[in-house]
């Protein structure tokens, strides 16, 4: 029997994959893969391990989470060493229960290797804490979906209990997110950050207030929101992030260039 | 003029340092690090470099804050390369929001390079997700004083939303933390897990209800305790656990076997 490695490819750069998620990443035989995985990360695998792309449509069809569980299975019972590699890390966000039981039923044998979320990655790129003990003493993860989707209670009480939100996935969903938050009580002057394509070359900050999030109109990409006072301190902060994009030759837009 | 890193070191074990946080922590000239980095990791630097250990005590006296934040501003103007290495990731119960301030005060350049954060290696070491579509869809990280210092409204709105709760630094705390989250409405047969030095050679798990949480009584060791339905499915797990411990040369005890 093979084995199973359940891998965070982390948000783009390969430089933060874990060592041991590059250790995995060079033994395995085959390799299935999320769309958004960076070509950087899939040209580490060995040359003659095979890359299965399953977040790739066919016509309108993505393959069912069914499907992909059932390749993780069939492979290992083929004596491979199989990584399965998705972006930031697989616990978060991920879909990683469906698969996680669909292994334990077969009774393969894997593992988790944990990867940089994109919270994390996109709190570094920008140079701001998460957490602060003068500030917010949490911080919760949630998609957009989430945010949006269940009525206005859940995200009206993270953000009465003063927590920063890390908002994944809300790409097309800023103007709902804002009206929600500011509906909770958050005044529409509190600081957000969109932090799209976290460590690649074409890395962007947007810094604005959640006022502005309700018209704001931005390509669709892999994108993280952060909303809280995390990202008030804004003169600190465009000199850095300056000195941060000329270093990663990228740059940043001000919306609001007169705040 | 120097650089300084900000480095997350990751739960423990030094593979799950990230492959940049490696190299960075290879090319250090002086490596400031708090008392629980792993000895392993400290191994990494090269052996003309200088290691100050700025969690250790002296008497009952922690070098202060602001003492850490000078030496690494006065390190960088000496032109050395460094590294100031953190457990976990820096930017979440790191700390490092000080840090980041002197530094752009004194205008240093500096870099974060992110880490596992302990919620995230405590969730691959049990194989259990931190959101689960068909479940929590959003985790809160917090801390057990916050859990518990401003009174029952934070932790309640929290686990009201449904949250995964992760609970950093909670010894000391479990019992206070359990009547929080009963009086915030959580049945007291709500999962818990307690994941101690995860990734260590010395890791347990310990798989409890919050009810029993109000009687536990355990040694003092970096730990993290995670509340929620993510952790319900018992009988699918005791099995999975025991090999991954015996993998690890670990154990693990159930606080309640009859369950």
């Amino acid at each position: 029997m093979g084995k199973v490695y359940l891998v965070g490819a982390g948000p783009g750069d390969p430089e933060l994959l874990t060592v041991k998620a590059l250790r995995v990443l060079k033994s395995a035989d085959v390799v299935l893969h999320d769309a958004l995985v960076d070509e950087g990360i899939l040209a580490l695998v060995r040359p003659h391990a095979l890359l299965v792309d399953v977040g790739k449509r066919a016509g309108d069809k993505h393959i069912a989470q069914e499907g992909i569980s059932g390749m993780l299975v069939d492979f290992a019972r083929s004596a491979a060493t199989v990584v399965r590699l998705k972006g930031g890390d697989p616990l978060i966000f991920g879909r990683t229960a469906e698969e996680i039981a669909a292994l334990r039923r077969a009774e393969i044998e894997f593992e988790i290797v944990p990867g940089i979320t994109a919270a994390v990655a996109a709190s570094a790129q920008a140079q701001i804490p998460l957490t602060d003990r003068d500030g917010p003493r949490s911080v919760v993860f949630l998609t957009a979906q989430h945010a949006t989707g269940r009525g206005p209670t859940e995200i009206a009480r993270f953000a009465a209990a003063g927590s920063t939100l890390a908002i994944y996935m809300p790409n097309g969903h800023y103007s709902e997110i804002a009206k929600q938050v500011i509906a909770a009580g958050l005044p529409p002057q509190t600081p957000c950050l969109i932090v799209s394509n976290a460590t690649r070359p074409n890395q962007q900050l947007h810094w604005i207030e959640v006022a502005q999030l309700q018209f704001l109109s931005l390509p669709a990409s892999p994108a993280l929101l952060i909303i809280g006072s995390v990202a008030r301190r804004r003169e600190d902060m465009i000199s850095a992030i300056s000195a941060v994009c000329a270093a990663n030759e990228t740059d940043f837009k001000t919306v609001h260039p007169e705040l």
